[in-house]
């Protein structure tokens, strides 16, 4: 693609069972983002094929992606049951990605904005991963992908994603804590513009450990890789009580947070209920974002669903991408 | 005490080295605050005692109070150094906790509100504690206490504290989630006039476990003890994803949300920053409530100390007083 025009953002209808579809067409009959970039909706094996896809695989841009939102949009409502996490609903989902991840690794297009994916569906389709970072991280030529929640003012990436409370202590790291950090680090200045990043790193532990009172992850692994994060240049401060960390980042005195896990990244970016919370993958060799919720079955191909998460997802991935050709 | 008349507060000063003398005296110096209750200082063992007690050990009220809380702010930043924890400020701040639960059992006072203590202190002082929570536990005569955070909107009741994520998984147990729940759904009817309480329980894991994807604490102990709580008549809905809860609690959905360990109910709290964030204990036949942050070391005896939250922790030991009485 020429430097000089719109960046091409590829688009992923998610579990097409979910609300996916329905808040990719209603971001994108929106003109104002529209005229953002040049968008394609990546698709593969949407069988059987519904009335409003050109083909059951392929990428739309342009007139077929109108006809693609307006048909999904003409049809809320008039489905009477819709069928939750299936076999068919996990291997679109997972495909498309695919799809999507393939031609961005060929340059065909800047960024990838996927639309949620179910991991019940994609479990039930036979693939091995949990969720889109996993994927990603296998399918996108070696990189460290580093999931980061973006939201209520707030960047914050994550040390571990999808793991159980009980797996999670020895899932912290020295070298997983330090990637973090130099993943961040270069993601605040390639696509945020900040030159001198400040980063706190959060505790595992009650206190940040208090000293090894209530656990020594902090001790062992965060406090070093913070330390040696330091030694290469980094501006990242901690161990920090997570309790304490967002407030001051809210502040200003940190551009990044990192968390530990799951929770300790989602809480306060969902917390104020902002309907621009973004998930954005870092450390890999393509842009990619998405909505900061799920599926959500339960209201999907009823017209309910707000498309604000999308939006910023889609925003940022075309603010990213124009970042990254400057 | 007649209940014609205002609760009489117990005080306690915290590590005598943080800045637990310091918002005290702001608070109680504060003609407003002054007026809601009969404040007393409750002190043991200050040794060597300052010039601003009148007595190493006792209860100060009245003008002995408002002498203490004078000569403490005529001492700041005249005392070039103070120690941080030492074994001497630990004992103090213990054996002051400890005489304001005999008076509170006695009856002699109707609510104790507790400066910050230090853990490293406590313990350089020889007792077994983590902090005032486990003391209130062992010594008012068999309640089971509910560390409760207060502030920001929100009302989170903890099933555990200070307890590393290395154990807290097992620390989970199907008796203390329906504890808590139980002692909550008491404390909105007592405390804060809620007839019909709407209790929201998280899950500990990320999305709660997604059916058990990512641990089964929410299968085995959190989802039977509210089915437990529900068939008792209360309302309790969950284990709910913990990042999604918080928001749909400040849209006033739930009265409380019911939290698995300290940084999933402190987070959300303390997020905005609010000086008004106020740690309340449930479930103990004394009312008891403290502001929601440390000693502070750092910054004790300099004069820079925000009584923010020992105010919002004395108008609350107020209401509740008043409302146990009512």
């Amino acid at each position: 693609m020429a430097s000089n025009k719109k960046p091409i953002i590829g688009i992923t209808p998610g579990d097409p069972n979910g609300i996916g579809p329905e808040i990719i067409a209603k971001a994108l009959l929106r003109p104002a983002i529209r005229r953002l970039a040049d968008f394609r909706l990546i698709v593969a094996e949407w069988r059987p094929r519904p009335p409003f896809l050109p083909a059951e695989s392929g990428e739309f841009g342009g007139r077929y992606l109108t006809d693609f939102c307006r048909g999904v949009l003409a049809r809320m409502g008039r489905t009477s049951s819709r069928r939750g996490p299936t076999k068919s609903s996990g291997r679109i989902a997972v495909e498309s990605v695919l799809k999507a991840i393939y031609m961005a690794m060929a340059g065909d297009i800047d960024a990838i904005v996927t639309a949620p994916i179910s991991k019940e569906a994609v479990k039930r389709a036979g693939y091995p991963w949990p969720g889109h970072t996993e994927i990603l991280a296998e399918r996108s030529g070696g990189g460290h992908p580093v999931m980061t929640m973006v939201g209520g003012g707030l960047i914050v990436p994550l040390v571990t994603t999808h793991v159980s409370m009980r797996d999670l202590p020895r899932r912290i790291t020295r070298a997983k804590v330090l990637r973090t950090i130099q993943v961040i680090h270069d993601g605040l200045r390639r696509y945020w513009g900040v030159r001198q990043p400040r980063i706190a790193v959060c505790g595992l532990n009650p206190h940040a450990g208090e000293a090894g009172q209530f656990g020594r992850e902090e001790i062992e692994q965060i406090a070093p890789a913070i330390r040696q994060a330091q030694r290469a240049g980094i501006g990242a401060v901690g161990p920090l009580p997570a309790d304490v960390v967002y407030h001051q980042a809210l502040k200003g005195l940190y551009d990044a947070v990192v968390a530990m896990y799951h929770d300790q990244a989602n809480i306060p970016v969902k917390m104020l209920g902002f309907e621009s919370g973004v998930n954005v993958t870092l450390g890999l060799p393509l842009i990619r974002t998405s909505p900061d919720h799920g599926t959500a079955y339960d209201i999907a191909w009823k017209g309910r669903a707000d498309a604000g998460s999308m939006i910023a997802a889609i925003r940022m991935a075309v603010a990213m991408a124009i970042k990254r050709k400057a």
